[in-house]
């Protein structure tokens, strides 16, 4: 077994914990946690200094202050998220809350993105199951044209984008992995990537961060399902977790009730993409994926995993 | 040595070449070839059919029409194009502009993209040196961002882009790779890419497809510099090369002399992406690039490797 700097017994190794979830009464940066959150060691971003912004003839900077964070799902490196009980992926999705709670009220951060890189093939260094949290002080451009997307939906027709496709795709049935009560699983329609699933709550929610602790409870269980289906049908793949929920804010100065404006016209999901295919020249010049398996197959092979 | 479906000799494995660079008088489909051009054997759009487009609920769908053609650039399956001779480059340069000029007459073809995948790790399948053109039936994501910027630009100032980048680029000299007298080669300002390289013309040209003979010439001395320089500081690494030249037109039912339009607000360029790093969650989410080898730096080890 290789060394785990998050190991429990390895807290030491990491910078000092922003949040555990511990129920045993055990101290703070010491065993006996279930889900641990620390600053990442080797910060994309810096979460000193002041944000400034210079432009340089027809260029533009801004300087790299944010917060990177490591969400450490479970105490055992041996442990993969898939393999944890509900209750315990119900813990990291508590974490991933809190944290956006707290993040968001740091008035340089425009954007926090949370996101996980399982196995090599998907970027991942450290192989302790973790994920990632950035908060960043500019809007990330795909995160930017999936708003401006649904708020043109929105503009149009008075009705929420993904709710939209949601219907479609619960009345059609051929992309759907599963439906729950608050949550829904599909292979997204043209998708890019092989066995490409889209998580999304099926009641309205543009904001993950004022899920209801119930809700956590039901996400944790649908999240668990779709890994356990890939898993199932592909035997552990590398994937990518992308957790997009509405940011922080639009403009850094009005905070709180102004999301209610973006109540409408976002809704949060997950995107979960196995590592399959390798991008090349085409994909990086043109944008689009060629993708050789049908999303309407893959969700065929995925639902009869789990039956 | 592995067997080649694209080298001398086993012409017969190929469809029937839509192109051939031939100076021994040698007839088509036979040995006797410098630079051959042949539809993919497997391609991503097919040619027959009517184009058609059609709305299903909140989705668009647009058959799969289009040319998928392959420039086999040397008949010896060992040699690079980094190896080939100057003049030899430039005939593989005569088949892009020779294809380009021909499928732009297609109406049912909106962009022609010119890329090639070099290595594994690139994405190329088939290691025999070639480069891929696709004739598409939509503009690609990638492209039409980078047409609305160059154009937002031009309508702002009445400059090109490009030519103010290259400006600045030539009078701060940091990112330049080389300059001479038709071609400069830099690392982009902010580069997503480790040794990422731009390769653009000196003077304003919109049209890879309307280039003299002559500029073929520079073009592919230039290109050639570009690829020897890699691999004599990264030592042969995998990369992949996009051709980005404004698109065939903006109507598919004006033509021609409808080209002028264009011609200030873009400006072709050469891409050419070493693959060094792995594209995880965070360039998954943000379309960001986390990359640790800052262009200057970049710059200043190919420079080096030139003199």
């Amino acid at each position: 077994m290789q060394f785990s700097p998050f190991a429990e017994g390895n807290e030491s190794r990491t910078p000092a914990e922003v949040f555990a979830v511990r129920e045993n009464g055990s101290e703070p940066n010491g065993p006996g946690w279930i889900v641990r959150v620390v600053p990442n060691k080797f910060p994309a971003l810096e979460s000193e200094g002041e944000l400034e912004r210079v432009g340089e003839g027809v260029y533009d900077q801004i300087s790299g202050i944010g917060a990177h964070e490591v969400v450490v799902e479970t105490p055992n490196p041996e442990e993969a998220l898939a393999d944890l009980s509900e209750a315990h992926v119900q813990k990291v999705a508590l974490a991933y809350r809190h944290r956006l709670q707290e993040l968001s009220r740091d008035p340089r951060i425009r954007y926090i993105l949370i996101y996980k890189n399982h196995g090599s093939a998907a970027g991942a260094t450290v192989l302790h199951s973790h994920t990632q949290i950035l908060g960043m002080p500019v809007m990330p451009t795909t995160v930017k044209r999936e708003l401006e997307s649904a708020r043109d939906h929105f503009l149009n027709k008075e009705r929420c984008l993904f709710c939209d496709i949601l219907r479609q795709e619960l009345s059609s049935g051929s992309r759907i992995v599963f439906e729950e009560e608050d949550f829904v699983a599909i292979c997204p329609f043209a998708s890019r990537f092989p066995f490409e699933v889209l998580l999304l709550p099926r009641h309205h929610a543009h904001d993950f961060s004022r899920t209801s602790d119930e809700q956590l409870g039901s996400f944790a269980g649908s999240l668990k399902r779709v890994l356990q289906a890939l898993k199932k049908t592909l035997g552990d793949p590398a994937y990518n977790f992308l957790l997009h929920s509405a940011p922080v804010a639009e403009a850094p100065v009005h905070r709180s009730d102004d999301w209610q404006t973006l109540s409408l016209d976002y809704h949060w999901h997950v995107e979960i993409i196995p590592r399959l295919t390798r991008v090349a020249g085409f994909e990086w010049g043109t944008g689009f994926y060629m993708n050789p398996m049908p999303p309407e197959d893959a969700a065929r092979y995925l639902r009869e995993s789990l039956s």
